[in-house]
């Protein structure tokens, strides 16, 4: 591992034309000389997360997919289809850095003590441009890692841990007891099974298929239900009522689960209400969607009374409502859980090039369930 | 107008029987006697509001309506449909008295000074049960109305006034500074029009057709935008623009126009953003669904960024969320203007036997705008 660093280094930038076209590409750019108060970190760890693959790929229609460019430097190419293009009116013509997180080691710092301190460390990182062989950031920023923690143990380290938190956080900050999740054998629901676990706090996990179930509970979870069980309904409301969970987490975002959520947890209330109320029952029941794995419409039958909402979640607006004080309270947990609560698994590791190859996009581009890869930029 | 307090009365009463059977009649019931902190109030007009139909059919299929009895005494009948029965388990076998708000004379008075007090007097009341001749309730909670205003000017005193005010009020306390209705040209919108030109709060009003946003200019409404206009994503995003309006109030429910409204308020914002966000606006963008003038299922596409909302919103949750003394200060405008901001139109006038005549269940049934029935249970 030489500490010699080149005058220019490779960025992956992801570019929507005018005219409808995506192109994903690695630039060669100037590695930037960090200020007084910077650090220059050699990223080795950055993970795809479903939060990244907007603004890599747009609203592009993949399956169009070109590949071009040679082995060290492909080049993606892909339409946007017309109907997408007025929500992409904001970047157009703009080649723009990608990568929310990531983890790598600091190869220069400038001349603050703080930044000095970190020298030769492992960090991990947040802020955007992580698909890049280098990236310098203010080192008041960056989360020192524990001496025996590799950059891809720390790669992970804000996204799904934080937003993992933040989900139990908001669950208690809006008055509930217990929560529901769906796509609950991702990276990030088997954390929050983890979270839950020790917090003790109720939670009914949601999985597609039996073999996520089965993971889960291998995993010590209690409630976990199927939407393949020809049951699902029932099985759902059953859990809500042994729970009591008025509050979900939902990461498809479309077609018919957020609704079939709300109206479980209506039947769920219904099932001990003393009295008949037309307008159903009083108590909130919220869902989240801070994902969209399934991109199409949002449909509900609004079967649930009038006691209900809907609405985005966010980590970020999270974090800026709960303030730094708690903000930093949340890292300083994920830094001490490093290697339990807040593991992740990858399921391959690639270098930029590879993260553009057809069958790595063929892959990580589905957003299924237990496939994700990690971009080892330095490799 | 006699005085005559006969011993029993008619009332309406909507039945759902565990095997499928809608059954709405009108049984004779003991006209009650008055406790001494009560009054006894002969109804004379009580309005069929939309929040009515859900207690008085519930998921009945009036298409399949059954007419029998005799025409004082008329029955009417119809199937529910089985996947509605779930959500009508609450009421099955229960024969329940229906109507939310009405208007009468004080026939009859407990002891009590405030009772004796309104002896004789029109008042506007609320609280169910409202079909019927005759109805007793706490003095309390009647609201006397002025000495020149007859039952049906004070029938509609609560539910459409106070779930107009509510709206800006609501508006107010979640720090919007403009707002959005639809089905804009009902009783409940022309009020909330005029609420918002003497409280100058931008309103963008929608409506279905031209004749509508006829009516409401001609009542002085400035922006109105039609969901029939080939254009009319692209005007209401203008007139987005120009309110800066990033909350609305559904009465439509079903389909595609609350999606369509938070899509219209990214695009506004987007239009003033200085740059990108691949999550969109920060701006939180709200739509409250308060009635479902159409019943089917509510479907959107999520082009609107992560800051946005959706949920029920109903007057009597929002009453008790801002508490006695603000609720009281909303009734008092309400009877202070009256015959103005609060005055309501009603297309037909009938008596109970009347309201369940098929021709008139094919009208207001249809909740179309501009379509309102007035009951008189003393006609």
């Amino acid at each position: 591992m030489s500490t010699q660093i080149p005058r220019t280094a490779l960025q992956l930038r992801s570019l929507v034309r005018r005219g409808g076209e995506l192109e994903v590409s690695l630039a060669e750019v100037e590695v930037p000389e960090p200020a007084a108060d910077e650090v220059l970190v050699r990223i080795e760890a950055t993970p795809i997360n479903p939060s990244d693959l907007g603004l890599l790929f747009g609203a592009a229609d993949l399956g169009q997919a070109k590949f071009s460019g040679s082995a060290s430097r492909p080049v993606v190419t892909a339409p946007v289809p017309q109907k997408f293009m007025k929500a992409m009116a904001g970047r157009l013509d703009e080649s723009m850095p990608v990568g929310n997180e990531g983890a790598g080691v600091v190869v220069k710092a400038g001349a603050s003590p703080g930044a000095q301190a970190l020298l030769g460390k492992t960090v991990a990182i947040i802020g955007g441009a992580m698909y890049a062989q280098y990236r310098s950031i203010k080192a008041e920023q960056c989360l020192r890692l524990p001496d025996d923690a590799t950059p891809a143990e720390g790669a992970s380290c804000f996204v799904n841990p934080l937003t993992a938190l933040g989900m139990v956080e908001t669950m208690k900050r809006e008055g509930h007891s217990a929560l529901v999740h769906t796509a609950a054998a991702s990276n990030l629901g088997q954390m929050l099974n983890r979270i839950c676990i020790q917090d003790k706090v109720a939670l009914v996990n949601i999985v597609r298929k039996p073999e996520q179930a089965d993971l889960l509970k291998t995993q010590g979870a209690t409630f976990v239900c199927s939407t393949e069980s020809p049951n699902f309904m029932a099985e759902l409301t059953d859990a809500l009522v042994a729970t009591g969970a008025t509050i979900a987490f939902d990461a498809i975002g479309g077609g018919k689960l957020a609704g079939q959520i709300l109206t479980c947890m209506e039947a769920a209330l219904n099932r001990t209400a003393k009295e008949y109320s037309r307008y159903g029952s009083t108590t909130h029941k919220q869902v989240y969607l801070y994902g969209m794995l399934d991109t199409s419409p949002t449909e509900f039958a609004r079967s649930f009374g009038m006691g209900w909402g809907m609405g985005g979640w966010l980590l970020f607006p999270f974090l800026q409502k709960v303030g730094l004080a708690a903000a930093q309270k949340l890292r300083e947990r994920v830094a001490a859980e490093l290697k339990t609560t807040f593991a992740s698994h990858y399921s391959k590791e690639v270098s930029l090039a590879g993260a553009l190859q057809a069958d790595a996009i063929a892959a990580y581009g589905k957003r299924a369930t237990g496939v994700k890869y990690l971009i080892n930029p330095s490799a």
